[in-house]
């Protein structure tokens, strides 16, 4: 029995977990599903990536939560890495699902094509709270591929800006780069979120981990919502000792 | 429901998507596949590309079919481009299938490797109607490498050769490049009429597209025979809005 | 039907294939692992690259094996090109799988990112025999990253020390290189026993053999443990003509 706690990515907050968390604990497992700050509906946009950190080392620390397989998607990623940092003893497996993993000193924003740097700046300036939402079609195209148009907009209807901080952030990974913690990446051989080839995923971002296991399956950038089943299943493979 | 056009690659003629057809429609849809101009068995062989686009614009305009999601496999990628140029109107989406998308001013030609190339000009010169015919062993090897040799065998009986100057014509594709119509991209991951890596389709061509919908599916180049129903499945999710 | 010669990788014997071959003769073919000099536990580990080669194809012509197809995994693949240099004529088709396909006067070793350089080597240094064995955690999470850790252990412990000296050997492959003998490379999607991108297997090593089938399958690069009626399915397909 594994303990789970899903760290989500941008535009998300913890609820876009809840199906998979569902097949996780029918499994035998337990799973958290905390909203990183400045995160979620209805919240104050106003927090840099360090205030992202901290809110989930307090979540895992106010539960006591200990021998975890700590699970950052996307820009969780980011996230998770700089929580291994401060509390690793708690950590029994990393997994970087499609996830960012800045070279010592980038920001995620480093880590995309100049043309959505370009996208994210402009959005971010033109909001009134300095977030970047983003926009539909690439959500739906580029995000949830493999969804019918219901889900993509349902989907989509759970979604709230960014903040803008976060994303750019210059982030100290030595710590991070240094850690023994075993580490799994996990990939959708499907996900266009970041364009596929130079910029993808992977290689690119699972190979600065050094050795880790590797699990794929197919899917795009957000099969917690159009395949949460195989998606568990495959956070199972990649959490397992 | 939607209505397929599917334009078919070198090589072949529209009775290659019988198969797939047939499932389409069984799923509600209504699907056309016309023959290219200079294509099919016993025709005059003796057309440039404009003319393989015009009379696949004909077929449509005659037809009168609008709204309609219109596909190219392989070589067909390089003609509903330019369809799309003459008739946006018509169009809902754009299917790229394992198919050529030259940079603006490009032939097919120019997208394939020099050995190629080289193998393709001499064929041609050897032919007394400057077509090309494929070899067998590369249909059977690089082109069908998901099928049994009965199937490679019978499927290359249905082949006739290819008219080349409709591969070294060089494409205007500006205005193709700024049509706003939706766009997909499907690849088989056996797909090797390509070789996979620097030269292969994806994400070669279907990066050039600017914001796309990734499809992927198991098979070869030639899926439209050898899984012809998985096939009409994954046509139907990249066609769908 | 067909008649294989499963030639195994470093670290493994021919027992390594027992599960995959009983798969193939319930499908109707013939099948043998003969296991490579200096390979196996309990034997001479100091042999070079020449007599690794001579052991199969001693073996080969001692059961008088003909019309076969020889198919090599990992290192194995260096030492089907030179059996196949030797004994051309028995061969009807070579399947590479997951293997290594030196270029004309490289090693192995060549052919790996040098961090494994590095490591391969200090472990030849250290071991009292100039043999390499492969670290546990490597084995679990970059060889067999498809399977649970109870397989991870009872196949590692199947493993033996592999003569370092077969891994350096350069190999003067120009005959090979000119063979007309029909190939294919088969390959499973998980495997990072090299890392995937710049040094993986495919389509780095596969491109090598110019014309070839490409075969692919889910899995780690120790399928022929974590899922052997799957492997032995996708080696009919690879063998067939």
């Amino acid at each position: 029995m594994l303990t789970f706690v899903l760290v989500h990515g941008s535009w998300h907050d913890g609820s876009a977990w809840k199906a998979v968390i569902e097949h996780l604990e029918a499994k035998g497992h337990q799973a958290f599903a905390p909203t990183i700050a400045g995160h979620g509906k209805g919240v104050n946009k106003n927090v840099n990536h360090a205030q992202c950190t901290q809110s989930i080392v307090d979540y895992i620390v106010s539960k006591d939560l200990t021998d975890i397989v700590l699970l950052g998607h996307s820009f969780g990623g980011t996230v998770i890495a700089k929580v291994a940092e401060v509390i690793p003893d708690r950590i029994r497996r990393l997994i970087f699902f499609a996830a960012f993993i800045p070279n010592d000193g980038e920001s995620l924003n480093d880590n995309v094509p100049s043309r959505s740097q370009a996208l994210f700046d402009q959005l971010a300036s033109e909001s009134d709270d300095r977030t970047v939402m983003l926009p539909f079609e690439i959500w739906r195209e580029a995000f949830l591929n493999d969804a019918d148009l219901d889900l993509a907009k349902s989907s989509y209807a759970q979604l709230s800006s960014e903040p803008y901080q976060s994303m750019i952030d210059k982030l100290d990974l030595k710590r991070f780069y240094a850690l023994p913690i075993p580490k799994s990446y996990l990939y959708c051989t499907e996900d266009t979120a970041l364009p596929q080839g130079e910029w993808g995923w992977h290689p690119k971002m699972s190979s600065r981990l050094g050795q880790f296991r590797l699990v794929q399956m197919p899917g795009s950038h957000e099969v917690m919502f159009s395949n949460p089943i195989g998606l568990a299943e495959k956070i199972i493979v990649a959490g397992r000792d």
